[in-house]
């Protein structure tokens, strides 16, 4: 953060030197004419607006005191006022219909949708992830199958497993399991997908045809997509509305902000560096938190009446739960339920909402590949 | 706007059935409750969010009561607080420097960028623009072609200028001035440019890099590269600081709010279908009125001390000026002045450093296909 400030500081000194010089500002502010005296040593710079991606930074928010503990109840007696979304019984509907579906199109042409997971690395939490989705393709009849590789292995390696699986012509959907170790160039293995099977929808161009207005991605990321099916199917007024989504990742954040404007909602993004999120989720009717920080939302952040939904799961230990761990939300959910009129719970929420637009995502695709209606 | 209110609502009322029929709520305020009777027709739908495109709506903002005539001064007596943001000099000195560099290209490699433009019809303003352009180029030393096409062109016509332009290897910037007539297909039209080429940046994959952390478009699209510009070179604060963009077309508001938002700004995008953009508005630090919307940014709009960037270039009948009509801004000037920190006005704002940033983008454009630095 240090590092960003200097330089977007070097680079307003420079130029806002160079303006005065020239008499760009017909009358100028005091805050403005204090940095007159700094020296222009860049005048061959034919624009000033530095590369976009040297501005990329860790999204390091400031973290809560003990965000991993649970916090103490509100010193007040409201009691809760939210009704909680019930996103497993949701996405459960949801994968039997694709059930159905995939069964109809066996029966029609003799063939299923197919998924191909790449795993790299050891974490818990994307082992996991990797397992249930699997087990949510045996269950609706997709087939499915898994590429692991360990946490050393060569960009090579995995390049040639999605080379594979972009010819397999029994394969629809190809997902890799992010984050990629570091040594791993996540853009360059992410490009090379075939975008027809890029299940994720995480493809620049897939993301651009979601931003732009008469823009048709061939998949909207699943996570962002669970998300606006929550909202549609519970019957929440999306258009005009005030959206708040903290956390802007390419997964999550940026398709989430993309897909509510495309509804017509009125989006604000926070991020790590947002001056007063605090203020700004608080005039919010829909909050999407997903900065994958344990209660960072706290019921001070949430208007009475919005619709909160919690994308975040952040793997806390616990030796009493199954794997060894429990996820956690970023949204305070003691403080939260007790001001939102509808809220997701962690885990239960947003989660198994993913998985099943993956398999939609999954099913559309082998659909448009076979030409299957 | 009535038709998309409608469509929302019967998705949402057909989904509440839904939801209330299977319990997904543990417990339902009792607005949700209301549409309970609703019958549901669409069980088999997987998922019921609509597609993309078919949410597409004009942006059809409230006018104000009689926008092209000058307002009445407020009843204040208040001084005019904003620096006048010289966009002309601004503009003026970057293209010198462009110049500098052609000259320098030419010197040593023996060649100069080119641009090409596809006009088409007889729309007053887009003549001016291309206009201004081409005489932007030829000062710079920048070979420009325009081709015209009439209003009652064929699609095969522009195409295949298209196609030649993309050839050529002495081109390196193609424009097709916007707006096309209906009966133009522009996302076909635009899509058929070669991205290398596509100097107002408004391929979706240029759109998705823009977007995306990590992703390095190869051309930013003029005008927001434009406006941040004039905030670097003004030394205004990006960084945290509330940035509300008004409109979001593809060619303006959309891509202005990725980039502000590349610069880690907090970025709320305002349309015509928000609820209280006023309020929003009002709040914000940094505003970029995009809308096309003449006097639509009233002085209570804006907070006091913000930067005020104008992109707004509405043409209005004036017998007085040189070509019959002048320009209007987004923001009733005289009230905002006496407001903001910092204004650009209309005409010779924001304006001449779109010119600039295509001059920027075409010789951006040569450099990397000639591989000179």
């Amino acid at each position: 953060m240090i590092t960003m400030m200097t330089m977007t500081a070097k680079y307003t000194m420079r130029t806002v030197a160079k303006s005065c010089q020239k008499g760009f500002i017909k009358s100028m502010p005091s805050a403005m004419r204090s940095l007159n005296s700094i020296k222009d040593d860049n005048s061959s710079k034919i624009v000033v607006s530095p590369p976009l991606v040297t501005l990329d930074l860790p999204e390091a928010w400031t973290p809560n005191s003990n965000p991993y503990q649970r916090l103490p109840p509100l010193n007040c007696s409201n009691e809760p006022t939210a009704s909680v979304i019930d996103g497993k019984s949701i996405a459960e509907e949801i994968r039997s219909t694709i059930a159905r579906e995939v069964r109809r199109m066996k029966k029609f042409i003799g063939k299923v949708p197919g998924l191909a997971v790449i795993l790299v690395g050891e974490r818990r939490d994307s082992q996991t992830y990797v397992r249930n989705k699997i087990l949510a393709c045996e269950e609706a009849g997709i087939k499915s199958i898994v590429s692991e590789f360990p946490e050393d292995c060569t960009e090579d390696e995995v390049l040639s497993a999605l080379s594979n699986y972009n010819e397999d012509a029994s394969i629809h959907g190809i997902l890799v399991q992010l984050p990629l170790p570091q040594h791993l160039d996540e853009g360059k293995i992410l490009d090379a997908m075939s975008l027809e099977k890029d299940v994720d929808g995480f493809h620049p161009l897939n993301m651009g045809n979601l931003a732009m207005r008469g823009g048709e991605p061939l998949f909207i990321p699943c996570t962002p997509k669970g998300c606006i099916e929550l909202l549609i199917r519970l019957g929440v007024e999306i258009v005009g509305k005030n959206a708040v989504v903290i956390g802007r990742s390419n997964i999550v954040g940026l398709p989430t902000s993309l897909l509510l404007q495309r509804h017509h909602a009125t989006v604000s993004i926070v991020h790590a560096l947002t001056e007063n999120p605090e203020q700004i989720t608080s005039e919010a009717d829909i909050v999407v938190a997903a900065a994958g920080v344990p209660n960072l939302v706290r019921g001070s952040w949430i208007k009475p009446g919005a619709v909160v939904l919690d994308v975040g799961t952040c793997p806390v230990e616990d030796p009493s739960c199954e794997y060894g761990y429990r996820l956690m939300g970023d949204v305070c959910y003691e403080e939260a339920v007790r001001l939102a009129s509808a809220i997701t719970p962690v885990p239960g929420g947003v989660g198994p909402m993913t998985i099943a637009m993956l398999l939609s995502n999954t099913l559309d695709s082998a659909k448009r590949a076979n030409n299957f209606i």
